[in-house]
């Protein structure tokens, strides 16, 4: 339902900060190591979470040599996850540049019969050089292509999963008919980028069909989520720029036909806290402090906010310039105008900026009730359904959030003391859609 | 080690024989069932098999409206057993026709991971047309290109799974290095069918890389297993055919620098047995009641055949005619031949032929005792180093094979009491390959 509060937890190695695994020692396989995402599912399931969100890149990123990066395939991680969890998401990343509709189809479906109705698929459309150089590009396609690509890929995929009807399946041991072949249907699809006939060689989903969640930031992007997106978790650093983005989204989605009360909009938040304000913030420099290795502090904020070395002024308390998240400077995808909007509005300093987000995620760090109030005052204004928690280190700030944040929300009642249902659909609150085949 | 005895079991949803999820009281959605899985998983790991082995055509097969049909994917389906089981191999059945080299070795290679090391990868390069359709392609290729394609996929693949070096992986929490970069090789391959530059994004498997399998029947085929395959599990119906199919393959390897010791030649074997050799024959003839179905019995047998209806006698238990294997009518790949031989070798009746094969794979029914005399023989000649069990129907069949054969096996010294290691490697005794990128 609308109004309720939906928590993902973005799960990325050993923690969204790259430091993180020197500071909780963490064993030498843990990001390869399906025992400790299963630890780590579990904790979220005590959380109530709605569901484990991995990213995911497929190429080997070269930070590797200074921190764990992304390893095992997602698909197949959360497939080793589902027996050892009852009722969280699974949302596994995966690309449509670089995959085959039929066959990510299948996977994502096979992860939701595995996983009895839990499974969802967030689809990115990957810009990185690396990844083309694994699939036999010289280069990403442009932008516009890539996007095309995807939405073509999701048509496609959805007819896939709606191939057999709820009622296919016979399994009439007397008549020996197994399943009714008039009710599974080709889908014949003929495009710019796939031609696929079907049906797809498994039956409908226990959740109807599993959920599509994405990203969204650019202008494509933006169609995109309003036409397909159930699940929308990109980075939002600011309230007035989330509400602006929450109306224009729910807006556009109406327009296309769609219900705007059946998108979950959960924003990524990094959440540091821990006993007293004083100890979250502990925890933070900790963390931060691995980074120092000889830089000044000033190269060490440029570096935390994308900026071009001596680009900053020399008092780091001083409001910064918004401009200079505007120039040419390599950036993941919408952080740069996202940044530039924040430093307008709150006339943040260099030292405020670099503690109000990692990584391009608004980041809050304090006591529970500090961490509460935000999530509160945020919820309540109606731009969001919760938040895509990203915790800096895993499992501590995850295992934190839920041992003391969790209760504080709950306390506060603006949170779920049990699971609504068994599926991902029941726990988002989204509905099960009639099949796109059937008239 | 070469003469010990490997079994592996082919796991087709509710087992090969059609007719078996008719008899068995399965519930209805066993073949889209994990738990069903895990429980076959669990009952082939207490018989001390080195491997499932999941077969795959990715298209909706028609068959559906008779029998269960191949649904979950099967690197996700073994990967969601992978927890609940211990020591078992597990070997998805993976095209290399319709999957890309990158993708597919990362899934092999996460497998493997989550796994502990009992991954293998099963190549087929799928001649079908319902596959070709779901992928773009208005028909298969010809098989000499398929296996061109599949032999550069094989070669991309094992260059990205030798991509890290064993000792690549670092994670010093007081110098910040996790992994060392000049230990991670790009493989910048440029061939044919596919570029890939490399590296895999996942560590090297904890049994040095997965284990490849192969049917190979066709020339193209053995040529290919002679090169790469180092599990083979194709069909054999005679031990005059599998010895020589062992000698070719073994010196053809030996021709191309392999250890020919290093392959373990694993033939399909569906075994029908019970407490003693009547209570076999009855559950055999129960299972083929089920396919009656108004018609004689050499309409029957013409069906189970792959003949053409009205080429069988009127004497059904006069020796067949051999040639009727040659002609034109359609049979899974290498049958024909294969068939065509056995019947000429044993001078088979149609009946008879027919209770010594099921779908092309040699078929022995029998006390638990005759079951161990035919392994025995086959294995005492040296031409294989054990089989893959076919049971016709699941779980009822394999339950049998553990309970009443593995025992028998044991009493004669020819099986193992327990596995001899963890990783799938160890357990077939195959040696853990020298890396191909390190000098």
């Amino acid at each position: 339902m609308a109004g309720d509060l939906h928590l993902l937890v973005n799960v990325t190695g050993t923690g969204y900060h790259q430091a993180a695994w020197r500071e909780d020692g963490q064993p030498t396989g843990a990001f390869v190591d399906v025992g400790y995402f299963e630890w780590i599912a579990n904790l979220a399931e005590r959380g109530l979470f709605d569901a484990i969100l991995l990213p995911d890149i497929p190429f080997q990123n070269p930070g590797i040599a200074h921190a764990p990066t992304q390893a095992l395939e997602p698909t197949l991680l959360l497939a080793g996850l589902a027996a050892g969890t009852s009722h969280i998401g699974l949302i596994p990343t995966v690309s449509s540049s670089h995959n085959a509709p039929y066959n990510l189809a299948r996977r994502i479906l096979s992860l939701d019969h595995a996983s009895g109705g839990r499974a969802a698929w967030n689809v990115v459309t990957t810009f990185a050089q690396g990844a083309a150089a694994n699939h036999g590009q010289q280069a990403p396609a442009d932008r516009a292509a890539r996007y095309r690509r995807a939405a073509e890929f999701v048509e496609v995929v959805i007819a896939l999963w709606d191939s057999w009807e709820e009622d296919a399946l016979v399994a009439d041991q007397d008549s020996g008919e197994f399943a009714r072949a008039d009710r599974i249907h080709e889908i014949g699809h003929a495009g710019e980028f796939f031609d696929v006939t079907g049906p797809m060689n498994v039956p409908r989903s226990p959740q109807g069909r599993p959920v599509i969640a994405q990203a969204g930031a650019s202008e494509p992007g933006i169609e995109f989520a309003a036409r397909y997106a159930e699940v929308i978790y990109g980075s939002q650093l600011s309230l007035a720029g989330a509400i602006e983005f929450s109306s224009r989204i729910r807006a556009l989605a109406a327009e296309r036909g769609r219900d705007p009360d059946a998108i979950r909009i959960l924003p990524g938040l990094v959440v540091v806290t821990g006993a007293d304000e004083g100890e979250a913030w502990t925890r933070w420099r900790r963390l931060n402090r691995h980074l120092e290795d000889g830089r000044s502090e000033t190269e060490r904020l440029e570096a935390a906010l994308w900026l071009e070395p001596g680009s900053l002024a020399e008092d780091l308390d001083a409001p910064i310039d918004p401009e200079l998240f505007l120039t040419d400077a390599p950036r993941p995808q919408g952080f740069g105008r996202a940044l530039n909007r924040f430093a307008a509005e709150t006339g943040s300093s260099p030292r405020r900026l670099a503690d109000s987000q990692l990584g391009g995620h608004r980041a809050v760090i304090g006591s529970p009730a500090q961490i509460a109030d935000h999530i509160e005052t945020w919820l309540g204004s109606g731009a969001v359904d919760g938040f895509t928690i990203v915790p800096p280190g895993l499992p501590l700030d995850l295992q934190r959030f839920v041992e003391l944040v969790v209760p504080e929300l709950q306390r506060r009642g603006i949170y779920r003391a049990e699971y609504p249902g068994a599926t991902l659909r029941a726990n988002l609150g989204l509905p099960v859609p009639a099949s796109s085949l059937v008239a």
